[in-house]
């Protein structure tokens, strides 16, 4: 049984009700992940040692996410070559406007892609598309998922409410 | 000779800004790559056309670079299962504030990566990292090129502007 | 019977509930509409379809209500020369800062109307002022309802939690 | 020879260079507009009786231009049936951020299309869109207009300061 | 018996939870006050009678409350040379900053002085100071209410869920 | 010769180029004033001292004038019972939405009337309007100079850079 | 028995449930502190006797808790030469953006130290680290507790709702 | 001759500007330091190094200054137990909003106490004032420059561009 391709590091066990939507997609998905907890600024060298051990452990990306001064997707990034996703969570009183300033606005050197403020769904898929490049079932499912989820938007707009809707040949 | 591995595509011409410092970093790691204009409002048949051949094209990541209602990000990754990564650009009076926004708040099923305002080497560097995990040189050279910076760094601390520094035993 | 000439598009099932106070308005003012949801980002063709087909089909002004990164009344008007309205939504957790600045910040070329966040009652107001450049019968039933508005506004000043009010000839 | 279709209204001299925009687009769109000064705060009366005889005067649509506390669009839009459209202007400190909140988020019963921060060239886009509904002439132009701009892009696209560019094929 | 000093005058009756304030505020004072609703859009010249006879009724200071795009405080005071007090409210989805934008950013020549957001215990107390350059009992009131709301922290101070307090010589 | 009636007092000497429109548009009016510098944080005891003494020193109205974390505004209001007005500068790298909310944002019971971002003037016409309750010469002269700025505006529009004008009867 | 060593100052009762946390943290560490209750604008003379007489009554660090105009912690800062920390409350409607920017913004001159918003934990360890410099026990106490909280997430990440997590070995 | 007792980190030697400003501020009070440069992103190993050996090298207050997403501070005090003080530097775009939340939106545990934007002066201060309690010579230099600051105001006021200033017995 293949190990994990895919880490996700929580900054704080907090964080689990935005990490648990990119562990429930990349399992959609049948790709293999690990979800774990360690805080940049509480457990700093777990987070280091996690970074630099990734690869070897045969991870392939890696999910940070974290909330307020969301430090981790970069220490994740400083300390690892394999490419990292940060997920900015909406902990705090701001809605996530400071996660979101941290995840992103790292110095030039030390790279993180960074989707939106608890939008940890899209890290999922983002991870996949990468492992797709290597792996050609994944880029199947993703496809079928993509083609599922454009179908629930149409059977979507054959009812809203009762309202008058827009018919098939408008499209 | 190879074709680009990595498509940038601005959202405009004046854009260039940004994008080329996606282009010369990609060009220090000696990653092919080709730089395009295509905007997602006033050509977005091209985006579009761009997108959906960029994979048969030989194209691996794509870089979407874009100012103000930033669609352009999310307009590649609806039309391509390729990894892209999002650079939003401070042009308008907002300092790129809208732009980040545009680029990180995606809905739910088509992820984009976004980097800094303007930061578009770390957009290089993110596409460079998933290169490397099909292509051990550009991992080499990424350790390299990471390790001068880090250099660079202890170098810059020596010397600054005559005031009392570290000594090398403090680190 | 008359065809619609307003279309609403939703950019998710989740936007009804602000998209269906644009509908309401129009119904008040016996104005044919209709309603769809078409994701610009997980159904781009659809919306795409819808915009180019929309004159032909003999609408005459495009609303579209979308949150987060609202890029759907844009791709509307990319797709259309028909008047765009667009209403951002307040999802996410930036109070639909994020909505505002994508409906907005489009650039030069290609023009969307936007009202205020939620704000799908105005987007047909708007809707109706231009389809009453063409139709007697709509402007005067939009000067009948400001009318109204304005009298509701004189009634509800006249009791005020039996605080202290002013008079009639106050105005 | 005809009369202004389009009414553009500065809340102060010193929005002139974003005003501007929207009449060199309706001058090259040709169609016929006047430009005035009359601020909502300043000279109320003026924009009242402004938009009070637009109608009958032959004015089509309105744009309001302002800059701060940005009252002129609704205040318009408050006392005309004509379609309105409002552009915010940078003047002040927060980059515009003042006028576009204060354009967009009008309370219900009050329409007002609003552009983004300085886009006078998309209010005269709207306009024309909403006269081509009545004009096919204008349609007409519209749509060259944007073909042109289109071509630009194009255009644009073949020499991006020597770098590397992506081939015609590609699209 | 006195006619009122103080017109309250709010732009929607929802504002009216804010409101109140100072209506209490104002009758704690001994101030006669009246308080009526009157919107800047969709009733203008209701807002401009009110501004425009207010003087001559007998009242001496005006307070606007409003939200969203808050013009009502500007047009009292466009319309009034009396002393003008805004209060915006945290009506919409961002919190009140739209309407603390709209009130304080007022163009040169208009003055209105601001409060906070929902703030309006502050408008009634500005207008107390104002009255009280006249009227030597509401300054008497206002120093005894002041002195009250001290000795009020001074108790709030002597059990604070009985953690270890400050004693009396520590101030 | 009559006294100062309005007290002008920067935070910093470095506010003076904000100041210095207050006191121009008081000079204008003919209203008496002086202008000091004390600082809320560097010199609170001047600050305090200042705003016990100013009613028995004749002044009437003070005006705060202040950047970053704006408390001058605040402190005058705490220690005297004259009105106060607050006038927040843009100084600093935030563009004075600092100074805004920390000259705005008081808590009930300590009254600051605040005008916009740099707006010194409309603060020296805030404090003529209530000068101008007991005074009518000044009310004469501010009702005069109201007309003619409305003036200005009017001869603004007769020449826009060359521009199709509105004519006269359009207002 | 010793003296308090912190002083804990609310700027309103209201801010207790932020306080307390600091108070909590505090002894946690076995270190006494007392909590008190003084208005930099409603008691600014208990402010200021306080903050004067904190160094003789043995005070080491204060702690300024407060909420939307936050002046409480640089009244304390300028009246004491003490070290001073500041915890922005998020009271109001801006989630304490007002309070974090009037807590960090002050002029050159008066030094606080801010911790985020209602982050009154991180201001009582703040103060703790300072006492530790002079206070062994404080230091090894403090050393403690950092490792527990260490230890803390160790366990936390044992258990993630029965998702597989990552093993000992990957750090 | 005494070793340093305030280590100064840049995260970037073009932290410098602001950074110089901490330590010319220092150097005024006599107090000994040094100034390195080590980012927590590109050199993580020697930050870390740095604050550990801190302590044992004779440091007693660490500064660190960095823009963007600033994480540097919460390293330094994750990996220390000396107090930090953070200066969130105005680099990029956004004016500083950036660094200002990455510096103090610390978790819980890991406390950092914050300065202004660019204010690095008073992160000197402040750190003069925790010297202080075990250094008398400090604190008598700090009262010193603060009575000669507080000075240097009273003559700022003395002549203000020729306006009339208020008199000595205003104070």
């Amino acid at each position: 049984m293949p190990g994990p391709l895919v880490g996700i590091v929580l900054g704080s066990k907090s964080d689990l009700f935005v990490g648990k939507k990119a562990a429930e997609s990349l399992a959609e998905l049948g790709i293999p992940y690990e979800i774990t907890v360690a805080s940049a600024h509480r457990t700093p060298e777990d987070v280091v040692a996690y970074a630099r051990k990734a690869q070897d452990r045969g991870l392939i990306v890696l999910i940070g996410v974290a909330g307020l001064s969301a430090a981790l997707p970069g220490v994740l990034a400083a300390h690892s070559s394999l490419p990292v996703i940060g997920v900015p969570v909406s902990s705090g009183t701001l809605g996530g406007e400071d996660a979101l300033f941290a995840v992103t606005q790292m110095p030039p050197g030390i790279p993180v892609g960074s989707v939106g403020i608890d939008g940890a769904k899209n890290a999922a898929l983002l991870a996949a598309r990468i492992l797709a490049l290597m792996d050609p079932n994944i880029l199947g499912r993703l496809k079928t998922q993509s083609a599922t989820a454009s179908e629930k938007i149409r059977t979507d707009r054959k009812d809203l409410d009762g309202l008058p809707t827009a018919p098939e040949e408008a499209f």
